[in-house]
């Protein structure tokens, strides 16, 4: 799971993660070896196969996964990475339990390493420039498994080499308003080292904040109030608890986009145009570097920083697995995790990727016995080089953007499927809310309390629905792992699923080891889920939900479901009303819209109702679907945010406004606020404006009944 | 007909021309009045059907249609422009012969009209200002027509108000090279207003570049050779011949691009954010007259040119009417002209609606009789608003973008339907010709040669195909009609149909009252097609294209057939390969994709005919027919040509550079190469051939058989 920009989702810190894997490409053997069970075009969800897949899903053999995915560290493009690339497609082409196809591609990615030769160093040394004190290169050896030549060190993916010297400054989180708070203090920036501790702001964006005020060099640490709930001594660290140890180090991509940096927009094929790396944007803008709290505590006075990354490029593979759709084999349900880690990975993205194994073997099993077949055709993905700015997954869509963006029904993302073992979470956009729900709904939740996962969920992150009374709250999406290039740059609807924490009982801003060396096997089996049963709840729950999507005769997306989000867009952006009137600016039209908007979801979801209770002819089923299927699309407009590479979806665009309503005219509007209005900012609000109410009104008119135009 | 870009088209000058209308919106009656034959999903189209509408379409309705169209000027959101709206309302609600529903919809963009104040004048002065001589401000009464107030005197529409005065210097057709020439020969051009004949390249092009010699005026002739063989005097020119009379003068939008100019990218709603005139783009930037050969002839000395044009907010309607498919409601085939004329535009467009409201009548009748409903929704419509620049039309796509883009399977534009009695011609991407092939091949020529249309065609047009042999040449679509954005922005395969010159008889730039006050129901009707059966010949084609499209099982579209535009580009590109070399440039990438192409586009049109052998499942033929529409989308790429509004399309954007290659491969050349050879310059050419190669990538990826990935 990588953590760059995050979107103000509903389940907080939690919506701050993701993980990382590798990119393909596949032609089924037609027919071939796989028998086809006789498709009648209007076979909707057979309950039965999905209580059969459901039981079948087996905590131990996703166990068994685990432990041989986080044998070795498997950095992406390493060895072992190659490696587990092998184990996949074995698995998908296994005789017994595979799929009808699977294949690799590569793409040629500019990732960023540290020197072998010259490891980073953060040393503090005196006024003639004798070291004091030096920061550890690595990870204290504590099981054994934190040493050895696959271990990278500690380093910020894509920070620039150098070797900058200063006096140290705190500055907090790094954020905008930390280095403006110690501006006016009068603490001198310029041509300082700033310490900054992980959280509050982007990884990267720690460095692009720093360089505006003069800082030379940055350094990163994770504080044991933030992590560990305030613990932070070695005996009650792992391995006696979950809780960092003092020499752990977070590790991370501080690249501020995703994809590979070289070929924005286009497939990183070895031909493919490349910017050369000095062209490249968004790398940090100086030296940068993680370091353990250990080392936090002592470091003072005059710090020398030599950072000695090097960018590379190297083949990243991709591995997709197919299941041919029997009835509209052109109709994608994708399922897909990152398959690189940092090191060992057990939790980041194992724990994804050991469900995924499970799901795909269930499921090839029943393939392979002829007792089953899908409606629709099932894409398996295992990305690489996720860690690095989801660059699998990116690249991915970016070579079949027409493909999918034609064909593509949902991405379902399951990257870190266990941060703990309290409930589900879900993040996604509002159509997957009812199949969600409803798969919830038909499991046991782990644990003796006889709940569902549903009623489970729902004790602990609900919200007031005023449609639905009291219901699990779902999240919003941001770019923390794989699902975003599906759902920004293609508008497929997407989801992530997982089971995490209580946070009554922690505020620990993720699983304490994220992205060190101490995220192992052993950490995973004896700290965060010992019966892995909250492995198997997510992959009972992520199974059924893609049954669903596969298998049902109408697509389980209820668009109706935006209406709640455009809803409380609106009444955001009705706080507003006054100040837009005096520049204006009416919300008139975004009001008729979003009503026009509900009107039409109302009444298509009325006709498929009325449609359910007759018999069903495949081509309606078909029109119908395709309106269901299509309506994610209809928010993307490439003309919205020409500076957001990627970022076309008008309603979940990165928000940096205060107001929480619609991300352009949010962001628009407290820029014009903030410029002394000026009329070109007024300007701004009002073309947001016109393009959400656009992107409103076409995609009402998608949603009427198709001979209207 | 609008006369803006136009990209090289094979059939030559008339491919220089186009008309224009008003944009509006529907919702069929569910059912209602209209008899539904019982639809079969396998039903193909009915050859008896086909017939039947082709014997019913009558010469002499269009010629009755016709007379009514032009009886008065219609110049765009004119009181008489408005009147046709009803008229068009009221054929298709007709309840004998109308479609199941029809309206309209406004848009409100922005005109330019000349003051009725301050007529523009042009005069000869002498050293002390005083007037030695003026030149008309209307066209000669000859007909009778040429009077009255609903005349719209000769103007440059967009053309900014002035009064600029100075020495008149002859710049030919005004393109770069004119003016190069005359600064190279030590003409003074700054503060001059030169004269320039029209042709050669668009009219505002001709301001741009004049204004970039310090020039601060432009008039604009039209030349007796360029457009009357040579012919200027009164006794024989019109009324006499169908030549331009000496005082006959083209009027003509300067906009550089299309779509209201205010509104790009968004539909010209009255809430739609607009930009600050004094911000749009795309308007000449001096002053600028058009005038006719008469007073052309007499300039000299001093010229006064003082321009009075007015930018006005109007509204524009377009009319749609609709016949909702029986089997596929939600596949859209489109059929439109404009409405607007300069004047009484009788060819430009009334030839084109006159054949629309005959084709529109028979289809009509027999719906209402409950004989026939389409396989496939059916889209007429009637755009404003055109001549300004495609407005109407471009605003229709801005307005339902994802409806069409996920919808629409071809659009069919018939503008002005008869320059010329002697063959069809037609612009198209190639996935229409073998349609318009199928159509041309079965339609009497007019006349007595007992040709087919195909087979008179191909004597006048042809070229040898490496597939088919000798074949009639499909031109190109550049921007001079209301195609422009169905094809540039939205990727929806199109045509333009009409009958066209002998080349051999007359080398008129088009026809010779084109945009002028003497394009008459007179005109037409002695002069052009006085047996109105060209005009014939054109409803039955064009019908012919409309119900195959509309009824066939598999949509005939063939994909296969892009492959020989591919290889021609492949070919143009070959010629650079050692100088991309030299610049470590490989076409390599782009042979291996144009060779995946034609590979995927070959076993698709096999799969085709094997099925076609059997019975059909209606949801394998969805299926297929879903590859075949949606392959012109893949061929869009937005981020390929930044700086050229709405032109997205990588096969047909605008092409500048002198290599028939692809366009942005062909301009980044030409721009590399002239700018001596920057690395910058070099690194755009590499980009745009990557952009290519994805584009053939993506494009072979969906066609290939839907459950490969």
């Amino acid at each position: 799971m990588q953590w760059v920009k995050v979107l103000g989702g509903v389940v907080g810190a939690a919506a701050l993660l993701g993980l990382g894997i590798i990119v393909g490409h596949f032609a089924i053997p037609k027919g071939a070896d796989s028998p086809a069970p006789s498709a009648s075009a209007s076979q909707d969800l057979d309950l039965e196969i999905l209580k059969t897949v459901i039981e079948q899903l087996d905590a131990n053999r996703i166990r068994e996964n685990l432990r041989e995915l986080s044998k070795e560290p498997h950095l992406a493009t390493s060895p072992r990475d190659e490696a587990l690339v092998q184990l996949l497609l074995q698995r998908w082409q296994d005789p017994e339990s595979g799929l009808d196809s699977a294949r690799t591609t590569e793409y040629e990615v500019l990732l960023s390493f540290p020197s072998e030769e010259q490891p980073n160093r953060v040393d503090v040394v005196n006024s003639t420039g004798a070291i004091l004190f030096s920061c550890r290169h690595s990870e204290e050896n504590l099981t054994g498994e934190q040493g050895g030549p696959n271990v990278v060190p500690p380093y910020a993916a894509y920070a620039p080499p150098g070797t900058p010297q200063g006096p140290l400054v705190y500055a907090n989180q790094g954020s905008e308003e930390d280095f403006k708070e110690l501006q006016n203090k009068g603490v001198k920036l310029q041509d300082s080292i700033v310490l900054t501790r992980y959280g509050g702001v982007g990884r990267g964006a720690k460095a692009v904040n720093a360089a505006k005020y003069g800082v030379i060099g940055v350094l990163v640490y994770t504080d044991p109030k933030d992590i560990n709930d305030g613990k932070s001594l070695p005996n009650e660290t792992f391995p006696h608890s979950w809780c960092l140890p003092p020499s752990g180090v977070e590790r991370g991509s501080y690249f501020e986009y995703f994809g590979d940096p070289l070929t924005p927009y286009l497939p990183a094929m070895p031909s493919s145009f490349r910017l050369n790396s000095d062209n490249a944007s968004g790398f940090p803008p100086i030296p940068i570097q993680p370091i353990g709290f250990e080392d936090a505590q002592v470091l003072l006075c005059q710090v020398n920083v030599s950072v000695h990354n090097r960018l590379e490029l190297r083949n990243s593979s991709n591995v997709l697995g197919i299941i041919r759709g029997a009835v509209e084999p052109d109709r994608y349900v994708l399922y897909g995790n990152h398959r690189d880690s940092w090191v060992h990975g057990a939790v980041d993205p194992s724990t994804g990727t050991a469900v995924l194994l499970e799901l795909s073997r269930v499921l090839g099993t029943l393939l392979k016995k002829g007792t089953w077949r899908p409606r629709r055709s099932i894409v398996f993905a295992s990305w690489g080089a996720e860690e690095f700015g989801l660059i699998g997954s990116t690249e991915f869509t970016e070579e079949f953007f027409s493909k999918l963006q034609e064909r593509a029904v949902a991405y379902i993302n399951v990257d870190i499927s266990v941060f703990a073992n309290a409930t589900l979470r879900v993040q996604g956009t509002p159509p997957i809310q009812s199949v969600v729900f409803s798969a919830a709904k038909q499991i046991s939740a782990p644990g003796s309390s006889g709940l569902s996962i549903y009623d489970n969920w729902i004790r602990y992150y609900n919200r007031s629905s005023s449609v639905y009374g009291l219901v699990p709250s779902v999240g919003t999406l941001g770019a923390g792992s794989d699902y975003a290039p599906f759902i920004h740059f293609l508008g497929i609807s997407s989801m992530d699923i997982a089971y995490t924490y209580d946070r009554s009982k922690t505020s620990a801003r993720i699983y304490p080891t994220y992205h060190t060396a101490f995220d192992t096997f052993d950490y995973v089996n004896k700290f965060l889920d010992p019966g892995f049963t909250s492995h198997q709840a997510v992959a009972r729950t992520a199974g059924s939900v893609l049954l669903r999507l596969s298998d049902s005769l109408f697509l389980p997306l209820n668009v109706s479901d935006y209406s709640e989000t455009l809803r409380s867009f609106l009444q955001a952006a009705e706080n507003l009303r006054v100040p837009l009137e005096q520049h204006n600016i009416s919300l008139g039209p975004l009001v008729t819209a979003v009503e026009k908007f509900e009107g039409a979801a109302t009444s298509l979801n009325q006709r498929i109702a009325t449609l359910q209770k007759g018999t069903s002819d495949p081509l309606q089923v078909r029109m119908i679907n395709d309106q269901l299927m299509l309506l994610e699309r209809t928010f993307l407009n490439s003309q919205a945010f020409p500076e957001e590479r990627y970022y076309s979806h008008v309603l979940w665009a990165p928000r940096t406004g205060s107001v929480a309503t619609f991300p352009g005219l949010s962001n628009a509007y407290s820029q014009a606020e903030s410029t002394g209005h000026e009329p070109a900012a007024w300007a701004e609000v009002q073309r947001q404006l016109s393009i959400v109410v656009a992107a409103l009104e076409g995609a009402a008119a998608t949603l009427r009944p198709v001979a209207d135009l």
